[in-house]
């Protein structure tokens, strides 16, 4: 019996070993806090989901968030532009064919590496991108590249209704606002967190 | 040496079972998702971040989502109504306080309740409250209120710089939107939500 146990116990030992080590890997990737446009890719790509907000058409123009998945790229591979896939069944694909005005934030918080520190802490980073949420053609090879860039961070899309006809959307960027150090938001261009190469 | 392994394993065992246990707790405490008045306010006081939206002045009106921590109460005693700490050093007050339309935008995933269910999928809770953001009078007997409802929830606020003047304000909820299982999202007015007892 005893033996069984400590058997029993060094499993769970190593499963929680594992975990941390997992955790660690995280956190010894993420890049240096002055390096913005790395920071700032890290966080999108390994982020993989976010609130994505609209204009309320039903809410006469109210900013209105909306918890969605998202990727920018097979796993390692982020491109920096967030594809989504959303259905006209919910107000914020709705809001966006009436107007494109959008923004995406994303928190390091629940990657867990932000230590002890608060949600709203600056040593917790969080990024908000702004700028026009716009409908892909289906058949364009970049909505084929997104589809393929969303299924595989969130396999359970593949088989989401066919009836309530998702679609594949993307944010185009226009203004990047990142805090990941005390001091206030770090100065980064579009062009220059589209550029930086993983 | 074995019988000292055996006993790091068995403490360690022990800590994995009460982190388990922990969150066997949560989800038992999760209501039912029909009593949906009780849901909202169990995703409401159950989280401790969220992202709250006002309209940019900077970025020519559009959406602007950022990452805050809110209170709605001391735990075990929300609420309903979120609180939060904020500094017109960032664009949400200074927002805000220009144009009161807002919303809070709150996930059930970071929770750890949603099972294996994908962040966007209507299995895992979302709620978006919107309505006005309004600055509290620092020496009213409501700020009082928020700022232990806010302290006891992110201790570490206390410690913020005197010099950034941060602010209480609070969201005047005017509507609710909330999807906690299939079929869009749940009828619930205000009125209902807050209304009801924990």
């Amino acid at each position: 019996m005893k033996t069984k146990v400590f058997y029993c116990c060094l499993v769970l030992f190593f499963l929680g070993f594992q975990g941390y080590v997992d955790a660690r890997l995280l956190v010894e990737s993420k890049p240096d806090r002055d390096d913005t446009a790395a920071y700032a890719r890290w966080l999108v790509s390994q982020n993989s989901w976010g609130i994505l907000t609209t204009l309320s058409i039903e809410l006469e123009g109210s900013p209105f968030g909306n918890v969605v998945s998202f990727s920018d790229g097979v796993p390692g591979k982020g491109t920096g532009v967030p594809y989504f896939y959303l259905t006209t069944l919910d107000p914020t694909a709705r809001n966006a064919l009436k107007d494109h005005r959008s923004s995406l934030a994303i928190s390091e918080y629940p990657l867990g590496t932000c230590s002890n520190a608060d949600p709203e802490s600056p040593v917790c980073a969080k990024i908000t991108l702004t700028g026009r949420l716009v409908l892909l053609e289906a058949n364009s090879k970049e909505a084929e590249f997104a589809r393929t860039a969303l299924f595989t961070k969130h396999p359970e899309m593949k088989g989401w209704p066919k009836g309530h006809d998702f679609q594949v959307f993307k944010l185009e960027i226009e203004d990047i606002f990142m805090i990941n150090w005390f001091g206030g938001p770090k100065p980064l261009t579009v062009d220059q967190y589209l550029k930086y190469k993983m």
